[in-house]
C-alpha cells in the first residue's frame, strides 16, 4: 500500500504542484483512506520530503569507461534521460520553487543534489587523473556544473529539445576544457 | 496604478507561488479594487504573462570588452545579481513549474529567454571571431549554455553561493573550451 501511496504523491506532485497538492487527493488517487497517508506521514511537507528524498538521493554509480570524455557522456545520458522524463520536467522545477519558501525541502533537495554530484565529479575526475588526462587539481564541482548546468539549462529552462549531437558536443566540450592547463589570466578581464 | 499592480504581482508570486496566488491578493497587496485589475487583465495567466514577459525580455545590452573571457565574465556577472535576487529564486523555478503545466506561459518563457540568449551569444561570439579568438564555425548557442547553465545549475538547483572565484574560473573555463579546436572524436566514447 505504502508504494501506491508514494506513487499517487508523484502523480499529484505533477498534476497540480507541491502548492495545490493535498493529502486527500493522493489518499484518492491511491485508492486508500485519508488515515493511511497520516499514519505513515504526519504532514504534506514529510511526506513529498520522505518520497522525494528517497528518489532524488539514490546512489547513481559512477560510469567507468576509460576516459573522462566517455564518463561525461554517461553521465550527460543518464541526466537527459531522467530530465525528459515528463514527471521530472514537472516535479523537479516545482520543488525548487518550493524550496525557495520552505528550508526543509531546501535542505532535503540540496544534501541529495550536491552529495550525488560531489561522489560523481569525485570518481570520474579521480579515474581521469589517475589516466593522466587532467591535471591533479582539477576541480571535480566544477566538472559535473559544466556538464550538467548545460544540460539542465537547454531542458529544463529553455525547453529546447536536447539532440545526441548536441550531448556528443557537450562531452567533448567539457572534456577539452578540463584537460587543458588554465590559461594566464588576461589582463583586460571585466569584474 | 498600473506600476504598484506591476509590483504587487511580483511580490505575491515570491510569497505564494502562481499556484497559490489570486487576483484578489494582487489587488489587495497593491491597494487598489479588484475591478481594477481585472480592468487590465482579463485573468490570472494574462497578468502574470504579460507582467514577467516584461521584464525576462527586456533587451540586455551585448557587453564589449575587447575579448571573449571578458564578455564572458561579463554576461556571468549580471547573471549571478539576477539570480542572486530573491525574487527571482522564487519566481523563476516557479514559473518553470508552472511553464510544464500551462502552454501560454511556456511559450513567453521559451520567447523571451530563447530569444534574449541567441542575441547575447551571437553577438559576443560574432566580435570574438572577429579578433580571432575563436573559429568562425563556434556554437554561439552552445556558448551561452556553456556559461549560463552551471551558473544557473549552481545557484538555482544545488542552492550554493556562487563566489567571485568561481565566476572567474567559469569564465576562464568557458572561454577556453571554446578557443581550443574540437578533438578529434575518441574512438572508446560511450553511446
Amino acid at each position: 500500500m505504502t508504494e501506491a501511496i508514494r506513487a499517487a504523491v508523484f502523480d499529484e506532485l505533477a498534476a497540480v504542484g507541491y502548492g495545490r497538492m493535498s493529502i486527500e487527493a493522493v489518499a484518492r488517487r491511491a485508492g486508500v483512506g485519508k488515515t493511511a497517508v497520516y499514519r505513515r506521514w504526519p504532514s504534506k511537507l514529510q511526506m513529498v520530503i520522505d518520497v522525494v528524498s528517497d528518489v532524488v538521493g539514490y546512489d547513481v554509480p559512477a560510469p567507468d569507461t576509460g576516459s573522462l570524455r566517455g564518463d561525461v557522456r554517461m553521465i550527460l545520458d543518464i541526466a537527459a534521460r531522467a530530465l525528459r522524463h515528463p514527471l521530472a520536467g514537472q516535479i523537479v522545477p516545482d520543488l525548487l520553487a518550493e524550496a525557495a519558501r520552505t528550508p526543509d525541502i531546501a535542505r532535503t533537495l540540496e544534501r541529495a543534489l550536491r552529495d550525488t554530484q560531489r561522489g560523481l565529479g569525485e570518481a570520474i575526475v579521480a579515474a581521469a587523473v589517475t589516466r593522466g588526462e587532467v591535471g591533479p587539481a582539477t576541480d571535480a564541482g566544477m566538472a559535473l556544473d559544466l556538464a550538467l548546468g548545460p544540460l539542465y539549462w537547454h531542458i529544463a529552462v529553455l525547453r529546447e529539445p536536447v539532440t545526441k549531437s548536441y550531448l556528443d558536443r557537450l562531452a567533448d566540450t567539457v572534456a577539452t576544457a578540463l584537460a587543458v592547463p588554465r590559461p594566464p589570466r588576461a589582463a583586460d578581464e571585466a569584474h
